[in-house]
This record gives structure tokens, sequence and C-alpha cells, in this order.
């Protein structure tokens, strides 16, 4: 199993972390980490060494002979063309944003798996890279709204006066979401929470938000969700963009792996806030909720400072990648428990996770990118079992 | 009373607030506000305007004729030579850092009030800018620690594993460690705290951290740490370097206003961190309490990153010139409360305040930096209840 440095740029995160190397040597796989590879999530190349694993001086010696690549992002097209034939590779990998990485694992007759399509199924919560990082992120965002507001979120009673509480916005109470609800309030800020699930309200109400009405309710007959009228969805952004207006921080958390995230806040909600009020987009790196969201940067309009988050997790690496490293093990747990790759193709994890197998699409994503024109597969092939 | 715009390079609070004025101008002072003096601060001069307060066009027009200025720092010699004969100045005011401000503003025949000498009585606590200011700061190094640290701060137990608490040390328990405490707290960290002086264990243990006790005391007069002998100083590194090397965070808060901090954390303290550890030295503009600090930078140092804050409470403008503006309001309350300057020169408080008097010295430092050679005042004196 080869662990490569990361090629993303700024990720500063590490597929492994030497405690779940040791772990993994134990079920006896031979792991090579690549020099310097944990470096910027505080772990260093002894460390790695200490738990067992081989330091390869760069990416090239590191993948040379594995039968498993695991990674946090997908590989570059240049990453892929790397690596051997026949290799299997688990990792973050969305086949949109990946195209021609796909295309060069295909002709590699490579195997790949992809966290983004773990399905969401209680047995595979242990292996939820999503949810892991997600949670990284949304405690990232409470945070960087502290940072960025010139306010207290506490409420403060001094000698000199008394400062009332930040009030935060949080729309989208996803895993992300309920952990920035979960920061703010740690920090005293009054929370309220927004999401068009209604089945959000109750986890937002369990970390003490208090759950946005509109006054709309799209609550129809049997439990179904009605069609709203269109002067029931204007009163809902009436509603809604009040609130945003009141609000001294929205962060908006709503991004769905491999599309372009929805707009949540426009410009103009953004102009009826008020002057030194903060929004924090966690969705930045797919387009923003925001309309004037950019990644990695803050703009200021009219007064208002618009936070656009570039990779959230990364901006944690050491815990980040502890909490990947362990869904990374878990995954293996099921996949290659006795130190190779053997999955078992009637698993629904298994299938679930496939974008290739052999090189041969499996993900409708893949299918409908490589079509039928698939390049046969290499000599070698990591999903029967073949030592790693 | 006119409101310049702060001159300090990096400084984005101002000396009083929409609110402030409002309330000041109700009872009697005129109040010319330079334009663009709040706008770091998100107070924005249409809000002065609708306070009460003119608006000037620049510095000089702002000062022209004003019996009182307030500022958030003292002002440089520029700033002191462009005030009118006989003003008054309330401001922060360290008489080592401004000699020649003190000069000039001697030479006026200016009478100087000084935040930094504000008797620790508790008929002045609703007037101390030092804890107003030092509530932010401590706030705002809790959360630099958390956005600095590759961890958590708060334990998290997830599907993919448990994470533990970060462990924070916070050294120096005034009123900027006291509230890096309750912040670390807040976000969930396990908080230890040290002070030379002993009374802190109480209130450190109020806000959930464990003291430590390395059997060194320093409590001085008037509630300051007194400064350590040099073998007291070794003594307390010996018995300090072991905690500091269990921990995942550093907070350093000892500062002595106008004086050069004192070094608790040696470099090789901070080899002793483990790699991804941070410290935050909140008084990296005195020189800083870590031997690495740089104001202004983070410096990595084997792993270790040492982040030195430049102007903590400036991070958070609008709470901090709040603060602030509150307690320029509770002096003048006690001085000007007709809205004319007319100091009791009975008072503790105002002669404990006064730097200098229609321009002689009469703090120590000024009478040391001036002594007998004084200039004349000038025709005007704003102790006297001329109008404002």
């Amino acid at each position: 199993m080869a662990v490569p440095t990361e090629t993303r740029p700024g990720e500063r995160r590490v597929a492994l972390v030497p405690d779940v190397v040791k772990k993994l040597v134990g079920t006896g796989w031979e792991i090579s980490v690549q020099a310097g590879a944990g470096t910027e999530a505080a772990f260093s190349d002894d460390a790695y060494e200490a738990a067992g694993a081989t330091i390869a001086s760069d990416a090239a010696s590191a993948v040379s002979g594995a039968g498993l690549v695991v990674r946090v992002n997908a590989p570059s097209a240049e990453d892929a063309a790397a690596l051997p034939q026949g290799v299997a590779l688990l990792s973050f990998f969305g086949v949109g944003q990946s195209e021609d990485a796909v295309r060069a694992l295909a002709a590699k007759g490579a195997t790949v798996f992809s966290f983004d399509l773990l399905p969401r199924i209680s047995r595979a919560q242990s292996m939820d890279a999503l949810s892991s990082q997600a949670t990284v992120s949304g405690y990232r965002a409470g945070l960087t709204a502290a940072e960025h507001l010139a306010k207290f979120f506490p409420m403060f009673m001094t000698a000199a006066g008394t400062v009332p509480p930040a009030k935060v916005l949080v729309m989208g109470v996803g895993v992300a979401g309920l952990q920035s609800i979960a920061t703010a309030r740690r920090l005293g800020a009054v929370v309220k929470a927004y999401d068009v699930r209604a089945a959000a309200k109750e986890e937002a109400e369990s970390l003490g938000a208090t759950f946005l009405d509109t006054g709309v309710s799209a609550e129809g007959a049997g439990g179904y969700a009605r069609e709203l009228t269109p002067e029931e969805l204007d009163r809902q952004r009436v509603a809604l963009a009040e609130e945003v207006g009141r609000s001294d921080v929205v962060i908006t958390t709503a991004a769905v792996p491999g599309r372009k995230a929805p707009v949540l806040l426009t410009t103009a909600m953004v102009e009826g806030m008020a002057e030194g009020a903060v929004v924090v987009d966690m969705a930045a790196d797919q387009g923003g909720n925001c309309e004037l969201s950019e990644s990695g940067e803050v703009v200021v309009h009219k007064g208002v400072h618009v936070v656009g988050m570039a990779n959230p997790p990364s901006g944690m690496p050491t815990h980040a990648s502890f909490l990947f490293a362990r869904n990374v093990a878990n995954v293996l747990a099921l996949m290659g428990p006795e130190g190779s790759l053997a999955p078992d193709w009637e698993d629904e994890i298994v299938t679930g996770m496939c974008v290739l197998r052999d090189g041969k699409p499996l993900a409708p994503a893949a299918v409908e990118l490589l079509g039928g024109s698939v390049t046969a597969a290499g000599s070698g092939s990591a999903t029967e079992g073949a030592p790693a």
C-alpha cells in the first residue's frame, strides 16, 4: 500500500497517520509513505517509520509496485499516469472533476473506490469520510466566523457595559451545519438554523439552535411535501432575507459532492446585512452558496465580510487526517483485512464505492464518461486478492 | 471634543462609537469626528452624524478648536504637534513609548490623561480601559489558538473514532488570561493555568482551569505582578517546562504596561513541545513572552507554530471600541459631566491618570523625562472648565 503526498494545491492532509499505519501493518499490509507526506499535518517521517512504514524518497518510488494507493484527493491526470498497471485506488474521487484521471486509470486497468460514493447506510458509518471531514469543516466554519466578526460571540457583562451575544444563522443543517451550530453555541452565540428539510429541525434544536420558521409549510397530505404557490415562495424568501438582515453572521453549508453549490444568499440579501456582518461560505470551492464568494478570499461588499473557505478540512490537517485515516482503515477492514485487497463484489458498500473495476466503469458517471470504449485491463488485478 | 482617526499602523479601533457620542452630546458636549474614523470598526460617518457629531474632513479640522481630544492610542509626535494650545487629551499613553509626543504636548501646555495610569480602585472599574481591552485580547487569543491548532479543541466521539480534547496552558492569569481560559473552556479544551500571583488560583479554577503550583510567588502592589528575580525565573522555567511539553497550546498573557514583557517561554521550552503545537503570545508587541515571537508573524520553529499577536484588541474593533468608548464616557462622567472638562484635582483618579497638567509633568515617568525644564503653558487651559 502506498501513501503519496497530496498534490492538490494547498492540501495539508495526508491519507494515513502513524497510528493507523501501525494498526494496518499489524494486519499484514506493507506500507510505503512518501517522504514529507505528513509534514503539513504534523506527522514526521520518523513517526511513520516508527509505526512500521517504509519512507520513499519521491512519489514514483512510493507507488512503485503498490497494489493499493490511498489518497485524500483524486490524483491528477499526471499522478494517475504514474501509477502501476492494475493498481487499486481509494480516495475522494469525483468523476466529473477528474475526467482525465478516470481515462488514465481506466487505461491502466485500475480499480478505483471513491468515498464520495459510499452508501449512506449504518454499516458504512465508520467509513464515511464525507461525514468525518464535514465535522471538521463545520467546526472550522464556526471558528472562522468568530475570528472574522469584529464583535464577541458570547454575551459579556463588564464594568464598562453589557455586550449582547452574536446572532448567527446557519443555513444547511447537515453534518457540517450541525457542527457549525455546536461551535457557535459553545462560543456563546445565539444561533438560528435553516434547512429546506423539515427533519433537520429536531437535530438543530437538540444543539441549542432555534429552527427558522418562515411561516410557510410545504407539509402536504400524507406527509409528502406539496408544491408551494409562487406567493408562498415569495413569503419564504422575504422571511429568510429578514432573518439574514438581523444576523451578525451567516454560515452556509449547502454543498453536494461533485455538483455546483446552490445559491442561498443573493447579493441583495448580503446588502441587507449590517456593516461589519460576516458571511462564511463553506461551499466556496463548489461555486459558493453566496453569490459574492470567492474561494480562499475575503470579499468585503458594502461593509459585509464574505469569507469563501477554501478546502475547509485542510485547515485543521492533524485531526482531519486522523479521522480520514480511520475511515480508510475501516474500509480496509471490509475489503482487505488480511493485508491485501479482497473485496466482496456482492457487498453494496464495495459496489457502491466503485468507480472503476479493473478499468471498467461501474459508477454511472464513469459509465457515462467512458461509454463502451474501455481499454482492456492490464496484467495485474488488484481485485483478486493479489498481495499488496 | 474631537475624535481623530487613529494613526498607529494597523489600528482598527476608534475612541468613541455612535451610541456613546449620542449620550455625550446629550450632556452638552459638541463632538467632531474625523471622516472615516470608525470605518474599520464598522461605524459609518452617517451613524456618527445621526448621533449628533459633526464630521470633519481631516484630522486638522477635527481637532481645530477642540478643548479635548479622545483617542485610543497616544498621538505620534506629529499628531501631537498639530493639536491646539492648551488642549486636553485622553487615551492610552505610555510616556516611555511617546517621549517626543510628551515633549510636544508639554510645549503646548496640554493636559494629558492616560488610561495606563488609572488607579485600580473599585470606583474606577467602569473606566478601566486596560481591563476592557484585555477582555477582548484574551478572547481573541483563545480563538487564535483554536484557529491555528491543526486539531479540535473539543473532544469528539465520532463513528470513525474518538478525538481527545486539546490541552491548553494559559500563562498569566490577569483579565486577558481569564478570558483566554474561558474561551478555551467554552470550546471544550482541557485548560491549565499558571500565574506567579497565587491569588490567581481561585479565579482560574472558577472558570474550570486547573492551577499549576511551581512554588514561586510574585504578588506585587496594586494587583500587578512584580518582576521576578533571575533565580526565581529559572526555578519557574524548570517547573513549567514539563507542563509546556505536554500542552497542545500555550497562551502567554504576561504584559506589564509600558515595560518589556517577561520571557516565560524559552526556545528550549518550545523545542520540548510536540510537532504541530501552538504558542499564542499576546505580549508580542512588548517584545514577547516567548523568545521566538515576532509581532504580527507566525514563526514555525521545529514544527511548533508561534503566533505573535499584533495589537490583539484591534482584531475585534467593533466591540473593543464599544467598550473603550464606554470607559471614555465614564471618565467624562467624573471629569466633564456638563459637557466640558472640569476635573477635581483632589480626586485620586484624576491625579492618578494625569501625565501632564497644563504642560507640567505629574506622572513620575513624565517628571523624569521632562525634569525641571518645562515650557510654560500656552494661553488656553483645558483643566479650568473652559468649554470644549
